[in-house]
């Protein structure tokens, strides 16, 4: 390895010298932009109170799922590595946090070749001023380094939200949320800066467990009676009022499938109801939460909230780890999934409206060419998210470009947009983004597909221009 | 941007140095081979009447559908391009076509990174002597200068065609077609030069709309009365006949799923004639046209056609759109489709037959190295069309040499097969497929995989003689 | 061509300069490792009896369903390529093999670009000493040439053996085979180097033709009577314990689907009582060969064996050609599959079980990074076998890198893993894993991405520590 351990400059440019050369003019018109993160998992809370961030296995490890995960597949179990159980589960979890980064540190080479590492390397060297690499015998002394960072002034939240020069970042929140440190944030002038975003998966999916608490909850939070599917619209409407007032830009959807098929309202009142006995069955559900995705898309063209699709994860693959340490610990695996014929009925509707934005995410590379350029690329509704969840790495950005850009150009894409539950690699997930796109504006000068000029003025577009344009605040 | 705008002798070649010399070299051997264009949507008249083509929107614009549904994804109406709409519909289209053509010119950052982009340089600066590049300010400009040039002689459609080097181009007919225009080409002399392409895709998919008048066309046109299942196969091989005297060398066929199961004879008779009765169901409709699918393998190992097999696009996915304006509007989206399943019955019959050539396109590239290399590389039958619709780019082009090649090698594609519509874009789509494969073979040679004169030769053979040989005359 | 006909040093190594003198040093440190060959079908008693190999048309042409299928795409019959046709069949076998050695050679330009092509040159120049590229006018030259090296003991099965540097060769074998082969291969030392694999596929597709013979094969050879299923799970365990005893490492399953249900055991024995009547129907076979890849992976978690699965392949697509000729002649094509929910309910039982690793292939390249990368990159049992059948090839090997590592990492996988059925193509085989793992490593460290260092030690990892690792015995 190099010593000591730093980052070069022309890290995940393209190779060639050539290549390189061009890479590097364009990447340095996006490398001091301010950060625009409009779709991530950073809790308000953390910003609000602003207190330090734990010690490094609490920062790093036990919350980053894809770190989690990469030391299960080689034989962890979850408890070892600091993740809580539920309790009652009966299952001891690891307390020594120093153990935890020690058994991290010493399994570094894991990593190599994921974007995890790539992340880790930058935070560790930029943010931390760590100089060593990680291994077992290293663990110890960058432990303490990180240990003694974490609690300077410096490494506060607030002060590294500046310091990574985020212009606005969106967090993700429960339709049902009463935006508390939205509300405080916004009077401490932070308002602006930190917006929430409307996330009503737990009401629109009326199979799952939660549903009947969160509906009840809904009543609470919003003062409407949901006695039914009419007062449930109209609660999940002045929910979004709320959210609007409380400087929301979008909401967002994780469902199974992107199916977007609309009920007649008796239909949807009679499975509304069913739901309430707690009588629906799965073939109900499923067509509700379809039919919500349209009402959800006719509310955005109403209220002009940015309307965001995640489809096609299979959460909680191994019901045993989801049972004792809950969701989101490693074992949500992607399935295929269709949008052309799943969404045809909500564009149909909305796919020209003027009001409406639609941004769609994908974890399954084979819709690129075939499906989602071809709606971005016509439907002025339609924009292209950045590459999701496992493909939000080096090759997968370039392969999303190459699969997306003829046929949906670049003005039919957001610009990057993170997915971040780990706040402190917020900058280099940005600036990765940066570099691998100008490597692909720079390969396209190179072979004279495109001119210089263009490239500069299209890498400053995918790195900030768009993402703002594509999150403008409703008019 | 450089200044004039020119075309660069090196574009769309590799980046890399090394590669790129021996690219020129390879892409020097095909550059001015003369172009065989098996598969178009060139208009017969067009080259029948020779007048001249009219202004800039009505040449670039109004007929590309590329073009058109870009603009339309950034918010332009179709009605706002100037596409014609339904009589009746109420929608009043855009006359101005110099303000069409501004429209366009200002929004040339959007074709950024696409093909046609690519094409549109070429056709502009190469054929029609443009030496700016187009944007709001350069609009009029452009447009006074392309005015000047499509009313001189050498810009009308057969001075263009002897420019472009044009050995052959088959138009698609449908197979009701008099082929009145190929006649009177033919009596000028033209008839080896411009070929005719049988595609009943409106007779086998009885569903449609337009179904009973296309079976009382084609009675009246082949003097066979269809009134049974027997007639109109007698019909179908009697218009054929019609297309292969006229100089037809193929059939065309653009189904939904590529589905090729036979009917039992009683079985087809039964559903044509419930189809007359208008009584047809879906399932039968898509049963009859899948039967067709190897009725027309049968004819065609009987007659010679090559058999053009086109599947899996959703046609006019806004059916807002499709009543208003037609279909090839932009609103066609491709679906997944399966054909290891699907055509093992015709092929089971007919891929080992000598009389059988089967071209096989996608618009899905999943398929590419799990399916349909495979199948070309053993059916003697099938061979491999060129990369399709929105995948015939550069990088289009290249990731499906890089998919296929390893299973089905060269031999079993049918080299480039434009699918074009906008005639002065031929030249540019072939001269852009032979330098992308130049530079995929560059790379095998510089990876050592191939040797140089090997690579020389390939380059003629998909440039030129595999196309020629693809679809030979029936002898 | 250059001549005389050589291997480049730098053959299949990046073109870029500069990552290809990193690569270099990289493959430098894997192109003299031994060679572990873990999944191969080669016969056992090819090694026992150590005869010399016959004429080239017999090691060459005639067993290689890759070359013989390319030859049939073009229009041979496999008869006309000596394929031994089945006695009745009244087809006419070429039995002049300098004829079939001249067919291939004439028509050597059909394997450029193809992994075949490469395999071959290996073979010939490396291995045999030819130094003239294969022709109508070379053949017979090259052809005497073989037939004299042939001759020579230096080209016996185990000289060979000996100078290819297999440190490890296994068999596939049928689960009722005797081993008479390993077994006396053992009594001459070689026990240790070549070892049986344990393949059940006959035993649990219970729709097989073959089937009601197999299982009387397995109560012969167990000397249990397979009487009923619980008899069946008891002579399989029994058959697993003497593979187990003779050397073996893992088992195979080539199913058409990835489907892993288990039965309740009153059903298993249901269907397998109708099975020995003549009377399961045909969605009873396919549950109950789903159930047995679970049970197959229970006895795993319990003897040690690792789980080699390889889903995905209709085989025999042509029923005439294998009506006549057999299997595995080069008509097996490829269809989708999935993974993530069919393996669900193995993965609930037996994905974090401590004795049980699970090596998943695929020839369907659309799961790499949808379903196998996260599910390798999570369950400690699974690991992602190589690039398999038509995927084991240059760029195919290249894309499985680029979709698998970035979420399974490299040690999620189990290095390199041929599949060869040709002896002499072993080392051309693994020599070229080892080139394109070692120009994807470079591009890591050229992009900054990996130290130097670390590509070095995953080099040597990926071409023999964790095929040995992933495939130790058991303990």
């Amino acid at each position: 390895m190099t010593e000591p351990w730093t980052l070069h400059p022309d890290r995940a440019l393209p190779a060639d010298p050539g290549v390189r050369s061009i890479a590097r003019q364009v990447y340095a018109q996006t490398a001091d932009l301010p950060i625009v993160s409009m779709h991530g998992h950073v809790d308000a809370r953390v910003l609000d109170e602003d207190q330090p961030f734990g010690d490094p296995a609490e920062l790093f490890v036990i919350p980053d799922h894809y770190l989690v995960r990469m030391l299960v597949s080689q034989g962890a179990g979850n408890h070892e590595l600091g993740v809580p159980a539920r309790a009652g589960s009966g299952v001891e979890v690891e307390q020594d946090h120093r153990e935890i980064w020690r058994r991290f540190a010493s399994n570094w080479r894991l990593f190599r070749g994921t974007p995890t590492r790539y992340w880790l390397e930058h935070e560790l060297v930029e943010v931390f001023g760590v100089d060593t690499r990680p291994s077992a015998k290293s663990a110890d002394a960058i432990y303490d380094h990180l240990l003694d960072a974490l609690a300077r002034p410096e490494f506060r939240p607030r002060a590294l939200f500046e310091r990574f020069r985020i212009e606005t970042l969106a967090t993700t929140d429960a339709a049902t949320d009463d935006l508390a440190h939205h509300t405080s944030l916004a009077r401490q002038g932070w308002g602006e800066k930190v917006v929430p975003t409307f996330r009503p998966d737990a009401l629109v999916h009326i199979d799952r467990p939660g549903w009947p608490a969160g509906v009840a909850e809904l009543s609470r939070v919003s003062g409407v009676d949901v006695d039914g599917y009419d007062a449930f619209i109209v609660a999940l409407e002045q929910r979004r009022a709320v959210f609007r007032a409380a400087g929301a830009r979008a909401t967002d959807h994780g469902h199974v499938s992107a199916e977007a098929t609309p009920l007649a309202d008796e239909d949807a009142r009679r499975i509304f109801a069913a739901a309430l006995r707690g009588e629906a069955t799965a073939a109900q559900a499923q067509a509700f939460s379809g039919h919500m995705l349209v009402e959800m898309a006719r509310m955005s063209s109403e209220d002009g909230l940015v309307m965001q699709l995640h489809p096609g994860v299979l959460r909680d693959h191994d019901p045993h780890i989801a049972g004792v340490f809950g969701p989101d610990t490693g074992f949500d695996i992607p399935v295929q999934v269709e949008y052309t014929r799943a969404l045809r009925p909500l564009l149909e509707r909305f796919g020209r409206h003027p009001g409406l934005r639609l941004v769609l995410f994908t974890i399954d590379e084979t819709v690129y060419s075939r499906e989602l350029a071809p709606l971005a690329g016509v439907y002025p509704a339609v924009r292209l998210g950045a590459p999701w969840w496992f493909l939000d790495s080096p090759d997968g950005m370039r392969r999303f470009r190459d699969a997306a850009t003829e046929t949906a150009g670049f003005y039919n894409t957001t610009g990057f947009v993170d997915d971040t539950r780990a706040f402190a690699s917020i900058p280099a997930r940005h600036d990765l983004a940066r570099r691998i796109d100008a490597g692909y504006l720079a390969r396209l000068v190179a072979e004279h597909r495109l001119d210089l000029d263009e490239a500069l003025e299209t890498a400053v577009d995918l790195a900030y221009e768009l993402p703002r344009e594509s999150y403008a605040p409703p008019v």
